[in-house]
């Protein structure tokens, strides 16, 4: 049995690329969360996590008692186990692209996300513009961002990056929450791609999820006093 | 015909990821150098690579007129290419794991990435000495990855981590490199790794090729003034 450690889901931007992509491809898999706290070296946290994961970190996939940690070394783990789900994009060059751009994603757009954390269920539009002023490495990540989507939805005709959704959209997804917490200004059709990944039902119960969870950790809220 | 565009030697750590792999496990590949520069949007590095990737960044493995960027997709598009190379270990969960540690790796160890820039031609243990001494977060992933290494040399006896050479001994190759520059402190079994790493012929061929760069990046400098 698949199990699946993941941190908030209103904050946990790692986590929600495989927590989409369970859900979304249909993949059986419990969900255990650990919540976010300190991660100081006694915390709850890290004394959950210390027998299941050498990082420290989530997420965390197990299949019985092996882990698999890294969302990238999970995505693919999940590709190899259920070749019949399709996660990579068939054809073997856009398989490659699919992978160059969530490798991009996985080491790349620092400014996008230390100035504009994860936040689901918080609306700050406000902070958002100040960013955007402010910040030229921020809006040089979304220029990028920008580019990318529109040459693949262009070349692959929609409705998601690669056509039908990957394993690309999962790790994108986390952008898309990025991109309407801050209101950041981007053109109507990648406004129109968020609004279609916001509207997959695996990334709808993440929302729901985050939602429900009413937590409030001061590390992943550097714009909010409180809830 | 593939070819694989790298920045200097002796500074590329991400160049050498792929160079390494390629020439280690005797992939015909065609190596373009493209020179360090300032990064500026005019700069003839920027300028190079505006034709070849649309991140701008090396390294860039093109098959034809197809581009593949980012070490990670490049190491899984020469694993689809060469089935028969065996890049990754054969047994699925120390492939997850190989894949796992590279995905760690890939967006990680940002303090000793910062604070231990590659420098192959280099000797600064001086410099090592005080990073080591007030750095916490340079000594937090020099102990991740002591205790990486030495679960994976044990579980799988050596020589490489995963037994014979895989993508993963490339991706920490530069690793390898850094801890002789910096001289950092180590336990004998992983200096004897990073040896064992150090007289790989496809990585005593990037090394004879850093060292005859002779060249001299003010960027990537933090430590001379001059070579
Ligand atoms: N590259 C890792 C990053 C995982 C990561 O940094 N996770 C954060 C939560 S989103 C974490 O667990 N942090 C705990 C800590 O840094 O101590 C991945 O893709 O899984
Ligand atoms: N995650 C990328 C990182 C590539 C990267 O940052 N390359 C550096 C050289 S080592 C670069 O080209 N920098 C140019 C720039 O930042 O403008 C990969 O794995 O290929």
């Amino acid at each position: 049995m698949l199990k699946l450690y993941i941190g908030n889901k209103n904050y946990s931007s790692w986590s929600m690329r495989p927590g989409v992509l369970v859900r979304q491809a249909g993949i059986p898999c419990e969900e255990v969360l650990v919540r976010f706290d300190t991660f100081d070296a006694g915390s709850v946290f890290k004394k959950t996590l210390a027998s299941i994961t050498p990082t420290g970190r989530v997420p965390v996939l197990t299949d019985g008692d092996f882990a698999v940690w890294d969302t990238l070394a999970i995505a693919e783990y999940l590709v190899e186990k259920f070749p019949d789900r399709q996660l990579w994009p068939r054809d073997v060059k856009a398989r490659a692209r699919a992978r160059s751009v969530c490798a991009e994603m996985h080491s790349g757009f620092g400014a996008l996300r230390s100035h504009c954390p994860m936040n689901i269920e918080a609306s700050l539009p406000d902070v958002g513009a100040i960013v955007w002023r402010d910040q030229a490495p921020v809006r040089a990540d979304v220029e990028r961002i920008v580019q990318m989507w529109t040459d693949l939805l262009q070349e692959h005709g929609g409705p998601m990056l690669f056509g039908d959704f990957s394993i690309a959209d999962a790790f994108f997804a986390p952008v898309c929450m990025r991109l309407r917490t801050y209101a950041l200004p981007v053109p109507a059709h990648i406004t129109a791609y968020v609004e279609r990944v916001t509207a997959l039902p695996g990334v709808q119960a993440w929302i729901e999820g985050a939602l429900a969870e009413h937590d409030f950790v001061p590390m992943d809220e550097p714009y909010r006093a409180r809830r």
